[in-house]
C-alpha cells in the first residue's frame, strides 16, 4: 500500500513532540474530522460483555480498564490516528476468534482487526469504541512443503520472522516490507501489501493460495489449500486479500513462496533527470528482465533527509549528490551471469550518459548499506516531523511532475521553504510495478495535495476510483458478509 | 483448466464416427444425464423474443430456426455434450450485451454465454434451450501500452491473434494454451485457464488487470483499470476470473503482458521412472530457476497415440523408447546465459543417470517439434476413440501413481486392454504449477476413476474441493448478481 509514495513535511513542534512517544498527546481522531458520528446501532461495552470475553480468555489475553495499556492499540504507527477502544481481545487461536466475533455480532458491538499496527492510513485502529481484536498471539507456521514452496501460517506471523525461517530452507516470502519486523502476513493480507519485491514476484492476488478467515457470524472459512491452481468455484478468498478487515478476520494464509535467489546484487545509481530515470528503468527491462527483483528511485530532497536523521557521519556510498537516485537489485541461480548482465547493462548506461556515477555493492554488508538509504527514507520523513503521505500511481512520465507541481502549490500558498510550515516535498517509490495509466489520477490531481490525506477518507477515494456500479456490488458483498457492518466501521466503504 | 489430465478411452465406435463430424449423431446431453430437469421458471423463447433479438442485432449476427446452423454452437468441441438452443445471438457490442442481458433476465430467459467454445467440460454449450450468446464478434483491440505492456481488448479476441500481435511489439501474452488458435481471451478468464506459461508466468489472478463485464441486469460493470496494482476496495473483478460465465459476461479484458523472451531453447528427454521425472524437476527449480519457463511430462502410451496419430511417419525425435518424456523449456534475455546453465543442467543430469537421453532443440523448427509432441496428446486422444479424461491435481509423488491404480482397477474389471473398451490409459501435463497436497484429492481417489468424470457434476465436484461454508458464500456471490439464475444454469454450483 505504500507505493509511490510522496511526502510533505513540516517541523509541526507538536508532531516533533509526538515522536518522542507522548502518545497520550495524540489527538482524538473525532476530534480531528467532526464530521464522524458513532453510529447509534452499535451496543457500548457493559461489564457483561467484559465478563463474556474473560470466560473466552485467558487474563493476560485481555485488556481493559488501563488506559495506558489501552493506548498503544488505539493509536496507529504514524501517531495520526487516535481510537477510545477500551477492550483489547487478543485470541490465542482461531476458534476464540471465532466465539469473540459471534459474540459482538449478536450483541452489535463494533470490532477492529489489528495486526502489526504499521499501516499507514488508519485501517488498523479504532475511531470511536470499537473492540480491538488484535492477531499477534496467531504468530505460528503450521507447515511447509519444500517440494512446492507452499508454507502455511497463522495470519498473525511476523513478515521477517516467516522470511528468516524460509531463509534456512532455501525459499523466500514472495513480498518484502519496510515495516517486516513489525507488519503481520495477515495484516499484509488484508491490506494487499505490496512492497519490494512485487515487480518479480507479482502480487498477493497471484501469491496467496488460500485462507482461513473468520466471519462476522463465527464462520470458520477454512480454504487452506496449497494448491497453486485450484479452479472449483469461484475464488473467494480473493474477496478478503485487500479488504481492510472489513469483511472478516484472517486467522490463516496459504502462500506461494519462490526459491530464494542464489546471487544477488545492488547497485546505486545517480542521475540528472527524471527523464534519465525513467530512460534507465526501460533500458533495466530490457536487459535485465528475468533478473531484475527490484527498481526504486528517490530524489535529493530524500538524501538529505536521510543524512539528517538515519546515517549521521557515516558515508554515503556516492561522493557527489544527484537530482536523483536508483537503487537496481538484480537476483538469480547464476552469480557470474547475474554480474555479466548488470555489468554490460551498467557500461551501457554509463556510456550513453543517462547515469552519471554508480556503485556495485562489493558484498552483502554493501548491499545492506544501499538498500538501507532506501528503507530509511520513511523513518526519516517521521523523524523530521509530521508527515503527509501520498500513496499514488501514475503513468511513469508525470511520476515526478506531481512532485513538482506540488511544491509550486505549496510555494505559491506561501506555506512551503525554510523556515515554513512545509519544509520539504520529496518523492520516492517502486518503479515498474504500477506506473501505468489511470483515469482517475488525471482527475484527481487537484485533491492529491488536500493536506489531510486521502488515507481517511476512503470513501471518497474509492468514488475517484471505482465507477457506481463497482461500488454497489462491494456494497452488496459487505453487506451478505457482515449485514451487521461491526467490521471496521467508519472506514473503506462509507455510505 | 486442463492441468496433469489423465486420460482413459477406448475404440468406441460411435465415438469414433461422432469425430468425423457428424454433429447430428452427437447425443443430446439430456438423453445422457436423465437427472437433469429443464428450470420450470426460465420462460421458453417466442416469436416476441426473436422479434425483440432482431430489433437489436443485424440479421448476420442472430442465428435462428436453422438446425444445421445451430448445431455448433450447441455441441461442444470434444463432442461429448450437446444442448437444444435455438438461438444464438452474437453480438458485436458490450452495448447489445448489455441489452440483450437486460432483456433475457426480465424475461427469465436462461443464456449460455460462448467463447471460441473449445472447453473441456461442457461448461460453454447449452444443456436445454438456452439461448447462446457468443461474443465471437466482440474481437478488437483496444489499447496496448508499450511501457508497461499493458493490454486492453475485446473478450472474444483469439488467444494465437494476440499473442501474434503482441510479438510485433516485443511482448507476449502470459497464458499460452493448446487450444490458442480458437480459444478466446474472454473465455480464457472465464475459466481461469492456466496453461503452458502459468509455471512462469503465474495465474491469470494475477496478471488481470481489471475486467468489463455485463451482469445479468445488463449493468456493465467498467473495470478495465490498467495498473498493476490497485488497492480501491474489494477485488470484485477476482469472482469473475473462474466464474465460467455463471455471474456475467466477460466483454473486455486488461492484462500484464511480459516481454517476449530473447532467448529460448527447448529440451526433450526420456527417463526410466516418474521418481526420475520429479527428481529431475526438482534439480530443474535449482539449477534453471528464474529461466525455468515449463515443464511438461507425458508417458510412454501417449507417444504410441502421437505416433499412431499425429505424427504417423515422421522421425521422433529420441531414437529408443523411454516409459516417460519430459520437455524443458527454459527462456530469458542472454542466449549464452542460458544455453550455459541449460548445459551444466544437462550434463549434470545425464552424468548423475536421472535421464537416459535427450535433445536440445537447435533451431526453433525444432523447438517447435518437441513442442508438437506435448500439444498433440489431446488430439491424439481423440482421434482415437471416446476419451475421459480427469483434470487433477496431485502431490507429485502420487500423480503418477494414479495412472498406474486406474490401469489395475480396469483390468480387475475385466474393460481395459487390446479389444476391451478401454485400450489406453495415460498420464501427460504441467508439473511445477500445482502438484500440492489437496485433501481432497485423497479423498477423491475412489471416484476419479468414476466413467462419467468430474467435469459435467460440477456440484458433486465442488464438495469435495471445499467446505460448505464456502459453498454457501459463492451461492450468496451468485444469489446476489444473477438474482433470477439465469446466467449459464445447471452447471457450477448446483444445488
Amino acid at each position: 500500500r505504500k507505493h509511490n509514495s510522496y511526502s510533505t513535511f513540516g517541523q509541526d513542534p507538536k508532531a516533533t513532540s509526538v515522536y518522542t512517544h507522548k502518545n497520550a498527546e495524540v489527538s482524538f481522531t473525532t476530534d480531528k474530522y467532526l464530521d464522524l458520528k458513532r453510529n447509534p446501532n452499535f451496543s457500548e461495552l457493559t461489564q457483561e460483555d467484559i465478563t463474556f470475553f474473560q470466560s473466552i480468555l485467558p487474563s493476560n489475553s485481555i485488556i481493559v480498564g488501563n488506559e495506558d495499556d489501552l493506548l498503544p492499540y488505539n493509536i496507529d504507527w504514524m501517531r495520526k490516528y487516535r481510537g477510545k477502544s477500551k477492550l483489547i481481545a487478543k485470541p490465542r487461536t482461531t476458534k476464540q476468534i471465532s466465539e469473540i466475533l459471534k459474540y459482538c455480532n449478536d450483541r452489535r458491538l463494533a470490532v477492529v482487526p489489528q495486526g502489526g499496527n504499521t499501516g499507514l492510513v488508519g485501517g488498523g485502529v479504532p475511531v470511536f469504541d470499537e473492540i480491538v481484536i488484535s492477531i499477534n498471539n496467531l504468530n505460528k507456521i503450521r507447515s511447509f512443503d519444500h517440494l512446492s514452496g507452499s508454507l502455511v501460517c497463522d495470519g498473525g506471523c511476523i513478515l521477517e520472522n516467516l522470511d528468516n525461517y524460509l531463509a534456512e530452507k532455501g525459499f523466500m516470502m514472495p513480498l518484502d516490507l519496510g515495516a517486516k519486523g513489525s507488519c503481520q502476513i495477515g495484516g499484509n493480507v488484508a491490506t494487499n501489501a505490496g512492497g519490494l519485491r512485487l515487480l518479480r514476484y507479482g502480487s498477493l492476488h497471484g501469491s496467496v493460495l488460500g485462507l482461513e478467515v473468520v466471519l462476522p457470524d463465527g464462520t470458520v472459512l477454512d480454504n487452506l489449500v496449497t494448491l497453486r491452481k485450484d479452479n472449483t468455484g469461484y475464488d473467494i478468498k480473493q474477496l478478503f486479500i485487500g479488504s481492510e478487515g472489513t469483511l472478516g478476520i484472517i486467522t490463516g494464509v496459504s502462500i506461494q513462496t519462490p526459491r530464494k535467489p542464489k546471487a544477488v546484487n545492488v547497485v546505486l545509481l545517480g542521475l540528472n533527470s527524471f527523464e534519465k530515470v525513467q530512460e534507465t528503468f526501460i533500458r533495466a527491462k530490457d536487459d535485465l528482465t528475468e533478473i531484475l527483483s527490484a527498481f526504486e528511485f528517490w530524489d535529493a530532497n530524500s538524501v538529505e533527509l536521510i543524512q539528517a536523521h538515519i546515517v549521521q557521519g557515516s558515508k554515503f556510498p556516492l561522493n557527489t549528490n544527484y537530482p536523483f537516485y536508483i537503487l537496481i537489485e538484480v537476483s538469480g541461480s547464476n552469480k557470474v551471469h547475474n554480474d555479466e548482465k548488470l555489468s554490460n547493462f551498467l557500461e551501457d548506461i554509463l556510456e550513453k550518459q543517462t547515469v552519471e556515477d554508480g556503485v556495485v555493492a562489493q558484498d552483502e554488508t554493501q548491499a545492506k548499506v544501499i538498500w538501507a538509504i532506501r528503507e530509511g527514507i520513511p523513518e526519516a520523513c517521521s523523524k523530521s516531523g509530521a508527515v503527509y503521505k501520498y500513496d499514488v500511481s501514475m503513468p511513469l512520465e508525470y511520476m515526478y511532475k506531481l512532485v513538482e507541481d506540488l511544491r509550486l502549490k505549496l510555494m505559491d500558498a506561501g506555506i512551503y521553504g525554510k523556515d515554513l510550515p512545509i519544509n520539504h516535498v520529496i518523492g520516492f517509490g517502486h518503479i515498474g510495478d504500477e506506473p501505468w495509466i489511470y483515469e482517475w489520477t488525471e482527475k484527481h490531481n487537484g485533491s492529491i495535495s488536500a493536506e489531510h490525506g486521502l488515507g481517511l477518507m476512503k470513501a471518497k477515494y474509492l468514488r475517484y476510483s471505482k465507477s457506481s456500479s463497482m461500488i454497489n456490488i462491494m456494497k452488496k458483498m459487505k453487506k451478505e458478509l457482515d449485514p451487521n457492518g461491526i467490521m471496521n466501521p467508519y472506514k473503506f466503504l462509507i455510505d
